[in-house]
């Protein structure tokens, strides 16, 4: 499929005259044809106008048409066939193996919120019904059901090219939910971009859908980007990145005349708890199992396990000796993009030299400049508090072991740090005691706990939170992933004795879309 | 009941000594007795230690002392008698019947949402369970529930000194998701805040739940509310009052090193659309009716007409005719401060002095200095269009009529407006056609729509939203009203391959609670 670095505004293929963006090939640091030509804000002012006003009659479409137009943007996007794999491949250094599964979980995302609007629970209909008897004054009839909060801004995210980038979880969870998306292509991936954005913008032709439903643009410089998170049709922007990144664009969202919700997901070190039982019965089974989930994807997963919190002891330096050994197995691995890559190395070097931190081991060396060597580091519990640096996320294959001098002081450390992803914890049954006493702290400070197992390889279900306090997400209100991420781009809305004729099919009275609705409170299913 | 003019920080009660507020008679505009110390930093730290010392027990509360507690609020309140009437009329210049009234609101409301605790529909409980055959990967065992938020601020309103106040809605519903409370009274009725604040306190005794779930604390400037906000053991706030003050908190809030949400209900014009059928089939009869909620409780509610629009006809200048005479014949009222008196007054005399309007009518003439006169006005689409400050909410007994060309630029006028709490419509049948056309910009501009009502009088139930698109609150994601509020306070969090005997009882196999649950991503009703 031949790519044409063009945008894609509703229907229309255009040339971005603002400046132009390269792909670079992963494994070379090469510049790849063709040229993406930027947008200029003419062209967002175009992709705005058009989501404004596809959002009403998109919003108002019937489940069934809008669960088949996900289905087709998957179909679509399976349809474009190895190009894609490949194509992505050479953006991203990522292997093919990783990428058809990537593919996988998109089109799976795709179609689990399909069903989510068939099934239509999130719609959260209620009814009150009128009671004009009752005294001393009569009740009114009440209706409520959510809709679109609005057209959504999605910035692509540069670590999964598929899943969390054109058609990724944001897109899906906000078409599902009934509002018109524009996509900010991250420039590490623009034809993977192009090519995922040409399978959605047929889907909206192939369904008879409104042209402003979606809209992909590039971007050279950072205009577009923050231009849509300020443009006044745009409701919600979901971004996936940097902690700098997110917090600028919440920065301009609160700052607008009408501020709106970002949902950023930023930056998470993901704590990994070993519980004394379990660390001594179960040492290198758990150290096998923890490197390979820290170098899976080069380690450039946000719930990758950053640090490692212990009791410092015999059964603790056994498990730093395995984990070292596996790690010292592991291969270099090309990283996203070259500027991803300098981070890495530079925040890992910044580590290994701090005074209070030990390198236990690293990873083989890399065979290329565009290879990252993973690294393993410890230090005291002291040191780890008492140095913010030692907090922050490396993006990649490096994690920290903290020496804690009891498990007190571990708790300790946990009420001490920031908002995260996840938080694991490897107890045995003898743990079972002491981990509920953490149980509390964790969830005020993660989205996700998980027992005997690490937060890498993220299943996308019902009962799935991707998200957690901030810093690892602007708000932990919500989640990316999973059916439950509908809810961030909706509101409710009341409608108080609307005739039968008037009120939308959800809260009609003889209930057309068959949908399980609360009634006086009580949830009352479909028949 | 004798005031004691202290702070209540937890169990305690504690003469602040940050200067002093009196209250102040609304009637005659006298000070009285007690005076009411103000908070010190050093209180506000001490109420924000207590509060997050409870957080974790008291979220874990069983539902049903949950409840109870809800329920010994609500009839401590009662308990209080006619002094809590009496001191209230004093401090607000409301008359008695609007108390009574809105003291059983205040009561129904924490036995609501008693109600939905014992319910447990709010924990959104769902269950995605492990699958050890599935192919390529077996599926982990997810689990999720939403817990509160932490630590709510609740800042009283001074035009619900009950209903939106220390037990008012914010309050009960932080209560009901498990978040402990700190409330920052409002000035302008500080003797009502005391009594309600220790019906509060001594529930918390009553129920022998831990003393930092609430605390009162009183402002003799603005230290206290801003310090609240920045807080870092406060996860968000309820506001209800001006543009200006909510929006100074929702940059506090968002400026802070982890920001959180700021729920702020703040201004709205609640616009009136007065469709040809209904407005020539009964004329005189919404006019009424309209005025009639224009004057209710002083024009003193977020919901207040203060805008009605219609097409330029005969019919209605009989409408204006109509309401002008029945709005002549409207006493003066008390407003609730010196202070929204002075500026009501100021903004009246502004509307009334514009070139572009015309005074329609006004209300009987005040017979004090404490009692405003109400006024009805009359302008062009264009004027309207053209003028920002006859956009803007007059806090009061004040509406202004829009003659519109015709239908489409009445539509037009509602595109240009912000976003709104309520929108009305009066139709007769031969209306439906045209009403229709209205919903969509509707529903994206307001959060609740009514037919043939008018927005006053909210009724307290599960389909009920107050809230809308801002500046009419802070975003539109939530109510403040109803049982849907309780979500606002809440945040999910996901449990994956926890052993059952480390879950929380909403989320153990054997289902304790007897919980609705999503099981793999459909509702199941508890036996």
């Amino acid at each position: 499929m031949q790519l044409t670095g063009n945008l894609l505004i509703g229907q229309q293929s255009v040339a971005g005259s603002n400046g132009t963006i390269h792909a670079v090939n992963a494994s070379t640091g090469a510049a790849i044809e063709p040229a993406f030509g930027g947008a200029t804000l003419a062209d967002l002012d175009s992709a705005c106008a058009l989501a404004w006003a596809a959002f009403d009659s998109y919003r108002e479409t019937s489940p069934e048409v809008r669960a088949k137009f996900l289905e087709t943007i998957a179909q679509n996007i399976l349809d474009i066939g190895d190009d894609l794999v490949e194509r992505c491949m050479v953006e991203s250094g990522l292997p093919r193996g990783r990428l058809e599964g990537e593919r996988g979980r998109t089109v799976g995302q795709l179609r689990m919120f399909a069903d989510v609007v068939r099934n239509g629970d999130y719609i959260g209909a209620r009814i009150d019904p009128a009671q004009p008897e009752r005294k001393p004054l009569p009740r009114v009839d009440l209706r409520l059901r959510h809709i679109g909060v609005g057209p959504v801004a999605v910035f692509g995210a540069s670590n999964f090219p598929l899943a969390f980038s054109v058609a990724g979880g944001d897109t899906a969870s906000a078409l599902a939910a009934g509002c018109p998306v524009i996509v900010k292509a991250h420039s590490a991936h623009p034809g993977t971009s192009e090519l995922v954005g040409r399978a959605v913008q047929k889907a909206v032709k192939d369904c008879g859908l409104p042209e402003g439903t979606f809209s992909l643009l590039f971007d050279s410089g950072r205009d577009i980007g923050q231009g849509l998170v300020k443009d006044h049709r745009i409701k919600a922007a979901g971004f996936t990145g940097s902690r700098g990144g997110g917090t600028a664009l919440m920065k301009l969202a609160a700052g607008r005349p009408e501020p709106i919700p970002v949902y950023a997901e930023m930056s998470s070190i993901n704590p990994v708890l070993l519980f004394p039982g379990a660390l001594g019965n179960r040492t290198e089974g758990i150290a096998k199992a923890f490197v390979q989930s820290l170098v899976l994807g080069a380690g450039q997963f946000c719930t990758n396990p950053g640090l490692v919190l212990a009791v410092d002891s015999p059964d603790l330096d056994r498990f730093i000796e395995a984990a070292s050994s596996a790690l010292k197995e592991t291969a270099a691995q090309t990283m996203l993009t070259p500027g991803i890559h300098k981070a890495y190395e530079a925040a890992v070097e910044k580590a290994g030299s701090h005074a209070d931190v030990k390198t236990a081991a690293r990873g083989a060396e890399a065979r290329d400049d565009h290879q990252a060597q993973s690294a393993l580091f410890a230090t005291t519990a002291e040191a780890f508090r008492n140095n913010q640096q030692l907090q922050e996320e490396i993006f990649g294959a490096s994690a920290l072991v903290v020496r804690c001098p009891d498990l007190a002081s571990m708790l300790e450390l946990i009420e001490s740090m920031e908002g995260q992803l996840t938080a694991a914890l490897h107890i045995d049954d003898s743990d079972h005691a002491e981990a509920r006493r953490f149980l509390p702290a964790l969830e005020r400070r993660a989205g996700r706990i998980l027992v005997n197992g690490f937060g890498t390889g993220i299943e996308v279900g019902h009962a799935m939170v991707h998200g957690g306090p901030f810093p690892s997400t602007a708000d932990g209100r919500s989640t990316s992933v999973g059916s439950l991420a509908i809810e961030r781009f909706l509101r409710p809305v009341s409608y108080q004795d609307l005739p039968d004729a008037l009120l939308p099919d959800a809260l009609k009275a003889g209930n057309p879309l068959g949908l399980n609705r609360r009634i006086n409170g009580k949830v009352q299913l479909a028949e």
